[in-house]
């Protein structure tokens, strides 16, 4: 059921405001309008968290993780209408939205999997050491707690793993502080279905209500207010670098400044190596131009970077790639506004004097059609001019034949920092490629050698981050298990009884946890 | 020698601006004067450090743990003319900043230690599953990087332990960051001896002269433009809760934003529950006043505020505190600064309406000297008064009247974040304290039971940090080894061949230290 609802924890409201949203395949406006939260309704929200944020915090490891489970029965018990509405607001196909289903529930199930192992806690025992001269040692232990309710604020380009129940959600949950969701307006019939699994799954698991709550909205007003609210003590945010960058400001003005963990923007350069490019050079093209188109390119992760060594191989390259792209299908881009925006970039980097359009892709019929874009320079063009750096959120990659290996070097050099970076290379390369891995590992979150950078594995060594302004936190992952120390903080305890120690440092260790005594970490148990 | 040079590098530079210190158990000034380090030396150390930083975090553990401990070395060469210096410069005893130097080597050491096992990297592998449905798994590994050059801040009121060669420099050292100090005006002789013992360890292990500068001043413009400078990627602080803030808004207000790990305030309530009080109130007296008036009450974790339930118990420990505290000798303090900030903040709780002066101690002959401070209120005034609740950086304490348990519960829900709160129980008082736990763990960073809050092991379980305005950021702590994890932030590769794979992560294990395997954390090899 939709009926355009705010979840003020279980409660379903109605907001007099309202606003809809648009199937972008058609541009025509679905139906039911939607309640656009204002302050009231983040008030309530928040002080529902933070009323239930002790509770919550304290739920032992086996309930938490059964809670997070039982959010994955709730949105698989949604059935078939999920997908579909979710296709109606996204324009994304069936397939991919099934399979960013099966990501949503798999990284949830993950997240219940790391609660109950229990290494989140990073229990810590220095055992007392009372004849130590010239002081005796106190009975010191260090557990991980909870930071308090988290804000989330939902990305449009996965409308499910990235949004409602997504990674931030997961994780946030999985460290044991409240959420409140701030709900994309690009899909607010997906969000308040998947929302409502939420709070259901809050229900039987007998957690207070305000444990989960959302606030669907289309103004920057309400997400500034509930970053504000002074009970929220933490953000989560993937979408664009001047949102992400808005709710920094706001976050470090608070009286009480807080953490903000946005994922923000990235060209995520590849470098063809020498003897990559002249071995298979044209056979890397078709793969390259999968990775940039898949999606429309509306992925964070996208190749909008090729840097190579200018040369007959390096055209042979561009030139194959041209070729794929000119038979690229078109595909819907997720909101008029983001077509809008992708087809401002792309006019912006044909129209440059230093720039050469090498092939664009198939035109669709439809509205908001993305329409691949190839685009060539050189080096000394890109290092002339920054807003050839800049990422054009969708199909549009631009290739940047330099001199020399220096040259690549030099402009991996003056880029900002990246979500990835990906080398292609032969084993001839390796000798090369390996001077350049610290080069890269200073600009980026993760390097791939030999693939392409869209499809994010959600994993223990993933990272999904890297330095600003790829995101407002380098110190951090948005994907795999890394992301639930986002939401912690430590907390010392000296010699306390054992009638006073929490679960996490009892001697008895009643969860079976792995600790670290005096220094020296046990095996994980599981 | 001291001859107030700063330190560029391996280079000893004069600037011609200068200043002095100041002896402040006389007032005298001190020779020789210092350099007062400008804009050209800021550039000068931050190109050296960011010219140094890939070398430097290059090294592996055993070249960066024994630099380490060449440090050690350097700093124990300079004999006894450190420990008159530092005695000179901060007026505190001999036997205090010899055990202070133990403690600066001995973390040094320790951080050694901690390079050498490795846990630091969680290096995590995640295997390739070629045969995964409906894709396969690539192989992931992940890794822990250094930020970058780190500018770090001392502290005055540990001249060693958190001063040139402190907790900050020795951990971010052993995380791999090069290091630029800006000296504390008010230990300027004692500061450049530690920054030219570290500068001769730099030359004695090979390593990029920019691995460590130093930069001493006196200025506010000095601090900010070493925050500012684009090379600089993280910032260590102890010290103010202004100076805190301004560098972390300085920090905020970059092109690109950077974490700033400031240690800014606490008054570090202390809980005496009502069996403790009933059965040896008065008896708890005298280590309160020790704790409270040691080293002129200038640590960071001084107990200034105590809460328990008015009565007749109550009254004979304020009794007793007030007669520990009356006989209680003077002592100098940091600076004239410092001391007369804390005339200040004293003579404002005397001249409080709501604020009865339960004692005073003895009044010293010479200059700069801390007269210790016991006061006593009641819940409703210190509630309604917030300015009640702020630092006096000195060894003054409030003692607060609750009416029942629930005003303390009251009391503490209103404090700001602080480093340590300390519970004074007795068997009886288990149950009502095992319900303030995690009350106060979402308050503060370390919980004491029947101690002290002074005294800060340096310990793998120690957290010496706590929620804002403790620290810049709760998530942290700047004591004991946790505080390497500041420094540090992952790097992820992906499907990278073994010849390319830095040695944390090399199937080889050639540094021997514990990984995460498919999820799983091995147990620390060491």
């Amino acid at each position: 059921m939709i009926d355009g609802a705010m979840l003020i924890g279980a409660e379903a409201r109605q907001a007099d405001k309202r606003f809809t949203s648009v199937d972008p395949s058609t541009g025509a406006t679905l139906t039911p309008d939607f309640s656009s939260a204002g302050p009231d309704a983040v008030d309530a929200a928040c002080a529902l968290a933070a009323e239930a944020f002790p509770t919550f915090a304290a739920t032992d490891p086996e309930a938490r993780a059964a809670f997070l489970e039982g959010i994955t029965e709730e949105i698989l018990a949604l059935g078939d209408d999920l997908i579909v509405r979710a296709m109606q607001e996204s324009g994304l196909p069936r397939a991919r939205l099934e399979g960013e289903r099966g990501r949503t529930v798999g990284q949830l199930k993950l997240f219940a999997q790391v609660v109950r192992q229990g290494d989140w806690l990073d229990a810590t025992i220095d055992p007392a050491m009372p004849d130590r001269q010239p002081l005796p040692r106190p009975d010191l232990r260090r557990m991980n707690v909870a930071l308090g309710p988290v804000a989330v604020f939902g990305a449009s380009n996965f409308p499910l793993a990235f949004s409602v129940a997504g990674g931030d959600t997961a994780s946030a949950l999985a460290a044991g502080c409240p959420v409140v969701v701030k709900g994309h307006p690009a899909h607010p019939g997906t969000g308040e279905l998947v929302a409502r699994a939420i709070a259901k799954a809050v229900e039987k698991a007998g957690l207070p209500a305000g444990t989960f709550s959302y606030l669907p909205g289309e103004t920057n007003e309400l997400g500034g207010a509930i970053v504000r609210d002074p009970r929220i003590k933490a953000v989560g945010f993937t979408g664009s670098r001047g949102g992400g960058m808005a709710l920094m400001k706001i976050a470090a003005e608070r009286d009480e400044p807080i953490p903000v963990y946005a994922e923000m923007s990235a060209i995520n350069p590849v470098v063809i190596m020498p003897h990559a490019l002249e071995a298979r050079g044209a056979a890397l093209a078709p793969a390259y131009v999968q990775s940039l188109t898949m999606g429309a390119g509306q992925f964070c992760t996208n190749p909008g970077l090729v840097l190579a060594i200018a040369g007959p191989a390096l055209d042979a390259f561009v030139e194959a790639a041209g070729a794929a792209l000119t038979d690229s299908a078109p595909s819907t881009m997720l909101t008029p506004g983001i077509h809008a925006s992708f087809e401002k970039g792309v006019e912006a980097l044909a129209a440059h004097s230093a720039v050469t359009t090498v092939a664009r892709g198939k035109v669709g019929e439809g509205v908001n059609q993305a329409v691949g874009a190839l685009f060539r320079t050189d080096a000394d063009a890109f290092l002339a001019d920054r807003a050839l750096g800049h990422e054009v959120f969708g199909s549009s990659s631009i290739v940047v034949a330099c001199r020399d290996l220096a040259e690549v070097k030099k402009v991996i050099a003056s880029l900002e920092g990246q979500l990835t970076a990906t080398l292609q290379i032969d084993a001839e390369d390796e000798a090369d490629a390996k001077a350049l891995i610290p080069v890269l590992a200073d600009r980026v979150g993760r390097i791939l050698v030999n693939g392409w950078p869209t499809g994010v594995e959600v994993a223990p060594a993933m990272v999904h981050g890297g330095p600003f302004p790829a995101t407002s936190d380098g110190r951090t992952t948005s994907v795999g298990t890394g992301a639930i120390y986002r939401f912690l903080r430590p907390v010392s305890l000296q010699n306390l009884p054992a009638s006073l120690l929490p679960d996490a440092v009892a001697d008895t260790n009643p969860w079976g946890i792995a600790r670290r005594i005096d220094g020296k970490r046990e095996a994980s148990p599981r």
